[in-house]
Formats: structure tokens, C-alpha cells, sequence
């Protein structure tokens, strides 16, 4: 049960957006804005970057639905979301993607742990300022929805069957605050 | 210097907002709604809030603006906010709020180090579900906004004078986004 009075079985952010739908709308919008608006990171490592981060925060809600969310936007690569959180360093996304997931890793665990040589490689690999700035935003970002999913106890549900069905509404809809909520 | 191209001279989080207002425009609106929009803890009261989780973070661009935000809005008590950041348990803050900034401090280190007795002590106290709400997700709000500050390796003056006059505009006016960035 969660820590604060939210409404029954409903899961995750969820039911934190319910309970204070004021801070919950701009959560959304920059979740919106940042997966799925123009970016010259596809949506697919967006997410993966977003499941990726939020596994090193331990947070199962939001690691297992944007794992979900990026199995979608992959499909028929969908491995390479289990290949990522099992062993980033040996899975098979590009090398300029797992220069970016470290950069992550690094703001993840603080934003000074990010040093020149991690962006050096990252651009040696082709990154631009773009793919830098949204790859640290997003890791910034997931490291305040994992605080606050968790740091308010909200409710994760254990069936992958839930999470199977949220990564698809997220893939297909986006991170749209559902009127009843506004 | 940033590690990816921003506005010279521009400071901390506002040089990547010019980098990216499309994402800004809700990193500001968030931080307005959580401080400056209705609550029943003080504005000055959450931006010391902000202030510890940035200082435990070792975020010292938000640490130092959020610090003297709040010495402006605490006026003839604004010594408090040195008591919190040298020893918060020592300081002289009430118990309530002692026990809200422990919550915090929780959620700077993860979402999960958040326990039932942590929530109990500050419900002893007389903290109500907003106040909890609020102070996890500023404080995982702040663990976002110092990651994104220092990933990118903004510009951090150290003129304490430059802090006073960000913490000035920051309590009278609060985050509104310049019209030129926007």
C-alpha cells in the first residue's frame, strides 16, 4: 500500500498524478516531449535508455513498463532490451549506443560522475550535442520518476501481463494524462 | 566550459533551457507549480527543501541558488538554512520539518531507501499526506534538476554575489521562463 492516500489499484505514477494532478500534468508533458518528440535518438533507445536507468535505480515499475514500451518500438529486435539490462557492455546495440547507456549509467549515479572522457567517446562514435543533452535529460528525468514512484511506495504490480499491456499503450499513445485525470 | 554547445555565460540549468526550451518550458513550469504553487509547506520551507537534496548531491550551481532563494524567503530567520546545510539534525528547524528533510535525504539516495517508519515519524509529527507528497517529489524533482545541471557540466559561478542576485529574482518573480527563451 502506498505511503500516501492514492486511489486503490491503481499502479505506479499512476495513481501519484491522481492524487496531485497539478505537478502530475507537467510529469507527463516532459515525459511526453522528451520519448516521444523530435530527437535524433530514436523512441525505441529512448526508452531503452529509460528502462536501462531505471533498473540501476532498482525501481521495477517503471523498469518493467518501458522495457515493455521499448520491446514495442523494436519489434523484431526486442532482445536487445533483455540483452541491455542483463549486460549492457556485451549486448549488440551499437557502439555509439552503449557510449550513450554509460553516460547514463554515469548520471544515474550522480551528474558529476560524468567526465570528459565519456562524452569524448560517445562523440568519437558519431554523437552530437543533441544525442548528449537528451540522452543526460532522460537519465536525469528517470532518476526523479524512480524517486517518486518508489519514495511514495506506489503500488507495482507483479504480473507481466500488466506490464506487457502498459508498454503497448505507451508505444502507441504516448504519455498523455487521461482526461479524467486533468 | 559544457560539454555540449551552450550559450556562454549563461549559468547552470537556464544555458541548457536556452539549449532546449522545448524541454525546458516544463523543467521551469515544474519547478513553479512545486514551490511557488499551493502547498502547506512554506515556499521557504521547500526551497530549503531543494537547497539539502542539491547539497547532498553535490550539486553546488542548485545548492547555492536554492540556499539563497530560501534566506530571502526565511528574512530575519534565514540562518536556519546554514544550520540545515552544515548539520541538519542540530539545526533548528521544528521536528516536523526535521522529519521532512529526513524523508527527503531518504529519497536523495533512492526511492526505495523510503521505509514505513520514515513516513510514521513524520505523521507522529503532524505531517500530512501533501506534505509527504510533496517533499518526495521535490526532492526527486532536485535529484533530476542537479543531475541534468552537472551531466552536462553547465557553468557553476562561485561569486557568491551571483547567488544572492539569482536568489532574489528567484523568490520574487519564482521560474518563469524568460520570453526570449521561450
Amino acid at each position: 500500500m502506498a505511503f500516501i492516500k492514492v486511489p486503490e489499484g491503481v499502479p505506479g505514477i499512476r495513481s501519484l498524478v491522481m492524487f496531485r494532478p497539478e505537478t502530475g500534468q507537467y510529469l507527463y508533458e516532459l515525459a511526453q516531449i522528451l520519448l516521444r518528440g523530435e530527437s535524433p535518438i530514436s523512441e525505441a533507445d529512448r526508452e531503452l535508455i529509460a528502462a536501462y536507468v531505471s533498473s540501476r535505480n532498482n525501481c521495477m515499475f517503471c523498469m518493467n513498463s518501458h522495457a515493455a514500451a521499448a520491446r514495442c518500438l523494436f519489434g523484431d529486435r526486442k532482445t536487445l532490451v533483455d540483452e541491455v539490462l542483463v549486460d549492457m557492455d556485451h549486448s549488440s546495440v551499437s557502439e555509439k549506443m552503449k557510449a550513450l547507456l554509460h553516460i547514463a549509467g554515469k548520471v544515474q549515479i550522480l551528474g558529476k560522475e560524468v567526465k570528459e572522457d565519456d562524452i569524448k567517446r560517445a562523440r568519437d562514435l558519431g554523437a552530437n550535442n543533441r544525442e548528449i543533452h537528451d540522452t543526460v535529460l532522460i537519465a536525469a528525468t528517470f532518476s526523479m520518476f524512480n524517486r517518486y514512484v518508489d519514495g511514495l511506495g506506489s503500488w507495482t504490480p507483479t504480473d507481466p501481463a500488466a506490464y506487457e499491456e502498459m508498454g503497448k499503450r505507451m508505444a502507441q499513445k504516448g504519455y498523455v494524462l487521461p482526461q479524467a485525470i486533468k
